[in-house]
């Protein structure tokens, strides 16, 4: 029975089984109502969004098809995972989606129990899904369906091969399933030799002739001699992955199914009630159109991948704020541009980030010196290494929380063999609303560690460049680490950039700040207001390095201030703050006086990156917090009311 | 000309341009000269064989058909290097290998010009080649040839099919070049969907007469439509790829030749004679035999593949000495057998080192619960993930250098989902005669920012199986690292494992060793040589966590003690000694009377582990040293002469 047009159907659907009392005409007015839902958060803030419009169809055929209160979902990425939150009981708080104590803008499995896994990094589902049906055989549930979905713009990350490789061998028989939700784009437009290989599965439907007049012909074909039955078999399998199109799924092990429509809720219904049937492991390859339901995001899927907020008129859309203001991403592409410009040795690499890292105008001024390897860090940070061998100077430019990836291959190819790759580290520190899987926390724990390895943060924007500059002139690696923030200036000639020098701001001698990075600005702010509010004279350094350290500016500060305040924004276990310990500790110097702000041992949840920076005191008023409460425990005490020249102000 | 029976070859191969000078006689003579200077080298120690063994002939075809004076040749891995030192200017000294100050046993660009990246890990050899000759062509030298030689065995290595499918993009027309020496093993053999894939295209040379068949053949059939010329391409291809077995490589961009026989010299001439004259991407597929030409290696390649020292008698070999001890490896192995016969949801994942980690008696006794997924440690990381949250228990043993590969998914997989997978990091620490890429030094700083993860070491052989029994009743992720040693007993009724407690085995008041993992013993005999020689008391903590942290037990020794001196054997920087500074300076304490012992911030070389561990004042002299230097900075002066209650013993 068919819902009058008047009741809206989303309200109705608490949970995946409320889907099954639907009739198909409600189930289409279901996705356009979902789609409605899609449009009306990107209508409030940034969200991902193309991506969301693609799958509406398949996710609610997949809800269908299996049950999920026990069956095993795993969304790849997880960044499209909108409309089966819409359908699992969460539709009434969408609104809330990307903010804080709002649903996250990833699977979060403390929001439902049909969310399995908190992710954001890509690749990994396929891998997932396939533990989860191994722990099910483990547990004595063998007939849970393990189910990955999984996007074309993941494939070329290695992990994803990792897992069909093994499935090959160890999932036959299993409920294992992976749909390929293939719309022909990466976060950019995908790369790679899978991508040709893709483009060439789905021209498979206009061979579907071929097919049976091949296997009319076939059997005519006089084979002789003894190995004519074999010969046969493996003549017919080539022929028949020619013309599905899934050879190199077969190859491996897997049932190449598809590829089929993704929009036509009917053909995916058939194709899943067909997989259920069948013997693991099974790859569905399903096409859909990212942007799907909103011509301008089908149009533009690139710029619709995570839009600013807008709102639809009749021209089409309109950007709800237009950002005037540049980010430390911003710079950096800058200086690189230059760069490029400059040195033509110099090369950027980006892994399928050439948005997000604001690459474009590299990409189009220097082609033959712009590699987009796709999602594969790893094969980056190597491939990189070997151009620095080569003698290029190579920039590796990636979110500090997706190089993780790459973390062995910058100990073997790059640290080990000293070579000099510039890391730009984009995105370290606390990410704002994409939350835990996103922030850049470890860059600065797990790059110190290894022999070779510069690391650095610009205090501020007039430090980018000079950064960028010095590092490309360093015959060593060099990690530079900046945040998802906006520029700020602080007025001053900058000190020219030296390797382990840190640059002093101002010096006082109540206490001292000791920043790492783009804190700087809020720290002079903060020593500010604890001169003004509180009569402490407290100084300012931006550190500039982690690694190696100043210790002859920080010892001074040891020696000559009443505390000292270390700031970071990253894991204070083996960050910044650790490196200072000990570096004192090991000059035989007292710590007493010392103490550490940076990010707690836990996962700082999705918020706007201000609250997050508050919730773990990384802002000013946290800054000042832990100054006093610091000056308050080593008794030293301000002199309210002493007048005192005027601090450098921060443009 | 034919040199002489009586003159031996190799010893005038002072550079691969030597090569060219040899008949093809002389040619085969200098493999049976390689060969025997191979047996010659495991006759005095432990090395890399087999595989050695098997890339005789290929070393020297690609030495004679490209110049690497220019060209870029990398040996994926790196363990089958021994024949490509031999022939450029390394033979006298190859009786060195993996001796301190010897030869490498893996390539070392401070060897020789010819070796161009250390390396250790596998797969990364196509990245790295692909990026030298990306880089050869920023620096306009596009003429050198990048080969990259990788056994099959690494294949399932996601970072390989990262390269793979990237240069399909990427390289084209370029002088690209992939070997894919196929021995059909890994260390152990090899699993996976590609090696059922590499087992039919082995098979190929059967098929070359269909080739021909289907050549006359294809041309009958009648294609009807304006889609038959592409139908008939499409049909041909699939036909070729069918026939020759490349599949997978031509799909992904890929010019695939063989698979030829890699032990004929002529053969091998020929086909890179061809694929020099080609343009890339190309691989070619040479099948070698693990162990050629020493028959008991042919017939056993596992437990040849790095065989304890040998020699050749009339009856086979015989083994130079037998080793009685048992190993930490040993004890964790056997800790988990009795684990998964007790409790059938534990589970064991193994990535290709199931001899090295000892668990071919796991292997053969619960088959349902051992899992060997192949070189992809980011797989088995995630795999282990999604087992965890179906609620089985895994554990991941796997050497702490090659878990690197999965630092990512440790992240977001395990840690951040609060998963409780258990971590065997064995060989963390010094690893001996692997040398830099093997040792495990970075596992405490990197696994101790990650939130919810436990990081703990056993002091000693009794804390191993309960350390692994209770680590199996935690309901979070944890880590447990052991060195490649062998097992030494402290006597004493151990105190049972709790969470962040640590083990107080000596309280002494002059001063305290705060030893995490294996230094234990050696802490031990420190402190009675410093009491025995220089009259200082000093205690002996065996810290069990390095997170949490047993802050009580710690804090009290820095209450008490005159010194305390932390032993760790991992990098410095953010590991066990860092989390002490970082505890005390939280809570406000003085560590000024502290200092760590641990590795420095350089790569330790290939030596004996003892040799390492006296190199870096780790073992008891080095131990001793410190403690007394430490001990005449702060004043703190033994009573000499004076009487002391005997210390505990070390079995």
């Amino acid at each position: 029975m068919t819902t009058p047009q008047s009741q809206p159907i989303l309200p109705r659907i608490q949970s995946p089984s409320d889907l099954h009392a639907l009739s198909e005409a409600d189930l289409g007015r279901l996705a356009a109502e979902m789609r409605e839902e899609l449009i009306g958060v990107v209508g409030r803030r940034s969200a991902h969004f193309a991506s969301n419009l693609g799958v509406v169809e398949l996710c609610l055929a997949l809800h269908l098809a299996f049950d999920f209160a026990k069956d095993r979902l795993i969304w790849d990425t997880g960044h499209q995972i909108y409309p089966h939150k819409l359908i699992t009981g969460r539709a009434d708080r969408i609104h809330t989606i990307r903010t804080k104590d709002g649903l996250m803008g990833y699977p979060n499995p403390a929001e439902s129990p049909y969310d399995l896994f908190m992710t954001g990094h890509a690749g990994a589902a396929p891998s997932t899904a396939m533990g989860l049906h191994a722990g099910d055989i483990v547990m004595g549930r063998p007939e849970r369906y393990s189910v990955a979905v999984i996007g074309d713009g993941a494939f070329p990350s290695g992990v994803v091969y990792e897992a069909l490789n093994n499935a090959g061998d160890q999932a036959h028989g299993r409920r294992y399933i992976i749909i390929l939700n293939d719309n022909k784009m990466s976060i950019c437009p995908r790369v790679g030799g899978i991508a040709y290989y893709l483009d060439k599965a789905r021209m498979a439907p206009e061979y579907k002739r071929a097919n049976t007049l091949v296997r009319k012909v076939l059997p005519s074909i006089p084979l002789v001699g003894d190995q004519a039955d074999r010969l046969l078999q493996q003549f017919k399998d080539a022929v028949k992955a020619s013309v599905h199109g899934g050879m190199i799924f077969e190859e491996l092990g897997f049932t190449y199914l598809g590829p089929i429509d993704g929009h036509d809720l009917k053909t995916l219904n058939t194709y899943l009630e067909k997989v259920k049937a069948m013997d693991g492991p099974i790859l569905l390859h399903v096409l859909t159109d990212k942007g799907r339901g909103f011509e301008p995001a089908e149009r533009d899927p690139v710029s619709f991948h995570a839009p600013a907020p807008f709102q639809r008129c009749e021209e089409g859309i309109i950007p709800l704020k237009t950002s005037s203001t540049r980010a430390y991403t911003n710079a950096v592409s800058e200086a690189l541009y230059e760069a490029l410009r400059r040195d033509p040795k110099v090369a950027v690499l980006t892994a399928a980030m050439c948005e997000g890292n604001k690459l474009q105008k590299i990409r189009d001024a220097f082609p033959e010196r712009f590699f987009d390897v796709g999602i594969c860090e790893a094969h980056a940070v190597t491939f990189a290494a070997g151009m620095a061998k080569a003698g290029a100077r190579p920039v590796v430019d990636i979110y500090s929380t997706f190089l993780q990836r790459g973390y062995d291959h910058i100990f073997q190819e790059v640290a080990l063999q000293d070579l000099p790759v510039l890391f730009c580290l984009d995105r370290a520190g606390l990410v704002g609303s994409d939350g835990p899987t996103h922030h850049g926390s470890y860059d600065l724990a797990y790059m110190r560690p290894f022999p070779n390895m510069v690391v650095m943060a610009p205090g501020d924007a007039k430090d980018v460049a000079p950064m960028v500059d010095w590092a490309l002139q360093h015959d060593h690696p060099v990690a530079l680490r900046y945040p998802k923030a906006n520029l700020e200036e602080v007025q001053r000639d900058p000190q020219p950039i030296e390797l382990g020098q840190a640059e002093v701001l101002e010096w006082e001698t109540d206490g001292m700040l000791v920043a790492l990075g783009a804190q700087v600005p809020d720290c002079l702010r903060a020593a500010e207001r604890l001169r003004a509010d509180h009569g402490l004279r407290v100084g300012v350094i931006n550190a500039r390095f982690a690694k190696p350290l100043d210790t002859a500016t920080i010892f001074k500060a040891l020696d000559e201030c009443g505390f000292v305040l270390t700031i970071e924004e990253g894991a204070l276990m083996g960050g910044f703050g650790s490196a200072v310990l000990e570096a004192a500790n090991d000059a035989g110097r007292s710590t007493s006086h010392v103490r550490r702000l940076g990010l707690p041992d836990r996962f700082v949840l999705h918020a706007e990156r201000d609250e997050q920076l508050a919730e773990v005191g990384l802002d000013v008023d946290g800054i000042v917090a832990r100054a006093l409460e610091l000056a308050q425990q080593l008794g030293i005490t301000g002199e309210l009311g002493t007048s005192s020249a005027a601090t450098r102000s921060v443009g």
